[in-house]
């Protein structure tokens, strides 16, 4: 089948785009760290099994219920890079440690408790790290002092080992100019030295620091003071990356992941209406754009519906032509779908399933 | 089971605020229009099936694919409120047309041709409505003659019947002020007077305007323009809607959807991190609100996390406690879910599947 004859809204990747994106990233790390692909971009084993074969010791997850599909999925080596509370939730944990290694965070002392008496009652081990916060101001102890008094809690118990630190800088990925970005990632990387410092002062081993993320794993790898990088968005990219300045050491990705959409309406000249809204691209970023179609702007999104503005002169798209868009934001538009609609040369080549899509818990 | 058992995140309904909100648009509209109720708010049969068991004559949807669930569900009356474009929709939305009476909205007369083409291989009959733009500047043609050729184009079709007009003017339902939505839905009603005249004038019997939204439709209904109205969210409510000054002629409805979290993190005095972000509660119209708990304000979210700032001398929430969010906006929210858990009393008293759920072909 064309990927014009594919009906629409569908999620298109651009096979050729994501395999470069993928090599990309490889031949840019070069063996400095270790590569742990974030599966909560894609939430689909397919995927995460490339980025395995490509060079990633395993994928981390936001979720409990993520890391249920990449284990179900094969994947060997999965760290949820957040904190997970409640029972359910970690019997659940304890319990997938069964069937591949698993790590996850903590930032609370009485959170490594349970966890470790989750992993008694299960018979397993957990990989731990200790988050903190190096700028996000999001979860995370603060480095130093609490950062060692927690490692000690986690060190001390008999069910979960003491992996190391968790910090990542979520909200220096969008900080627009490259010396922006890595001036943040300087700061973290001078609080991960001192905090890991602490810690083996403390004789606890800190095995590895893990973190960093698309827009600054660059940075990250430069400072010496991360072991591993869980970029995830660097596969598919979006609007929301294409704004920030992109430059060397930061590899060149491109463009991979598309919502494919019909022009329903076309009331007057100077505008078209598609089949897409918010319900079928993500909006939390900023609006799609329009890929490859000059003098076409999104000017607004209701539930269902994209409205584009046609500049004069603009190649004006017609009733039922198909178009494509580029997400503001590649992860939660990923999770409106149940699979990708997988393109190469033109033609659908194949439809991977979303399998963690909606899981939230 | 207890509301505070179930794990999270969790999409909530409260039954009694449900069902109240159900009687009160009812008995606000008082049978002076028909009621048909938006089924792209909430998705799910078993909700449509209370809102006609309430009064309504149907439901209307935005997609085919949430149409066929509906029908599936029992729904005798579906209007998809939208253009309906492209061969395979078409085929199915006249293949549906066997099993219930459906409607579809047209604004182009190539896609006439092409819905009475795919009813006449079929062998069933639309209703088709003209739509107009009323103000919404998204999809419709404008008022007046352009409104007259098209409805000549549906009623000389022997497929189709011209059923009416559409003029739901969506920009107005969020204007803040009542005496604005007033003066916009006037503004609409005009027109509708105006267009309707036209057409009748030109001896195609139009039988029925439909339109109005949640924050509207008493007004819709004042104007005596419109025979039935199209409100969605009132059975919901969300953070958005709570922005609009609200009083009579429109009756009071009351928040009746939330999304269930945990407290994951409580990295410092005054802040909160909550399990639930972007891809638990949609803000494309504006962050969750904290339900009844003063002095905790959502600040910002990311894809998985929802961050709370705590207020001085607010009643801090402990590591692990639950909070009930009121989503920004219900629609989107709901699109993020497979069921709901349905609350009385604050006891789980049902789940009920969110069949449409991304539908979104």
């Amino acid at each position: 089948m064309r990927l014009e004859e594919v009906d629409t809204p569908a999620l298109v990747i651009e096979l050729d785009a994501l395999e470069r994106n993928l090599r990309r990233l490889n031949d840019a790390v070069a063996g400095q760290v270790r590569v742990r692909a974030h599966a909560k971009t894609h939430k689909c084993a397919e995927i995460a099994r490339r980025q395995v074969a490509a060079g990633a010791v395993g994928v981390c997850c936001q979720k409990v219920s993520e890391a249920e599909v990449m284990v179900a999925g094969g994947i060997g080596d999965v760290l949820v890079s957040n904190e997970v509370v409640g029972a359910a939730k970690l019997a659940r944990l304890a319990d997938l440690a069964r069937r591949a290694r698993i790590g996850v965070c903590v930032d609370d002392a009485r959170n490594v408790a349970e966890l470790d008496a989750a992993c008694a009652a299960a018979g397993t081990r957990l990989d731990v790290y200790v988050e903190i916060d190096v700028g996000a101001r999001r979860c995370g102890v603060a480095p130093g002092k609490a950062a060692v008094a927690l490692a000690r809690e986690v060190a001390a118990r008999a069910n979960l080992r003491f992996a190391g630190l968790q910090a990542y800088h979520g909200a220096a990925q969008h900080l627009r100019a490259m010396a922006e970005r890595r001036a943040a990632i300087e700061l973290a990387a001078a609080a991960v030295r001192e905090t890991r410092a602490q810690i083996e002062a403390a004789d606890v081993p800190c095995p590895r620091v893990t973190g960093a993320g698309s827009g600054s794993f660059m940075f990250e790898i430069a400072t010496g003071a991360f072991d591993e990088i869980q970029p995830g968005s660097y596969i598919f990219m979006d609007a929301d990356y294409a704004r920030n300045e992109w430059a060397a050491p930061l590899p060149r990705f491109e463009q991979a992941l598309f919502v494919l959409a019909t022009v329903m309406s076309r009331p007057v000249p100077e505008r078209a209406v598609v089949d897409a809204g918010l319900k079928a691209s993500s909006v939390d970023s900023g609006l799609p754009l329009l890929w490859q179609r000059p003098g076409l702007t999104c000017v607004r999104v209701s539930d269902e519906h994209g409205v584009i503005e046609i500049a004069p002169g603009a190649a004006a798209p017609a009733l039922g032509e198909k178009l494509l868009l580029v997400p503001g934001h590649c992860d939660p538009t990923v999770n409106l779908y149940e699979r990708y609609v997988c393109v190469r040369g033109g033609r659908v080549e194949a439809l991977w399933p979303i399998e963690a899509r909606g899981a939230l818990v």
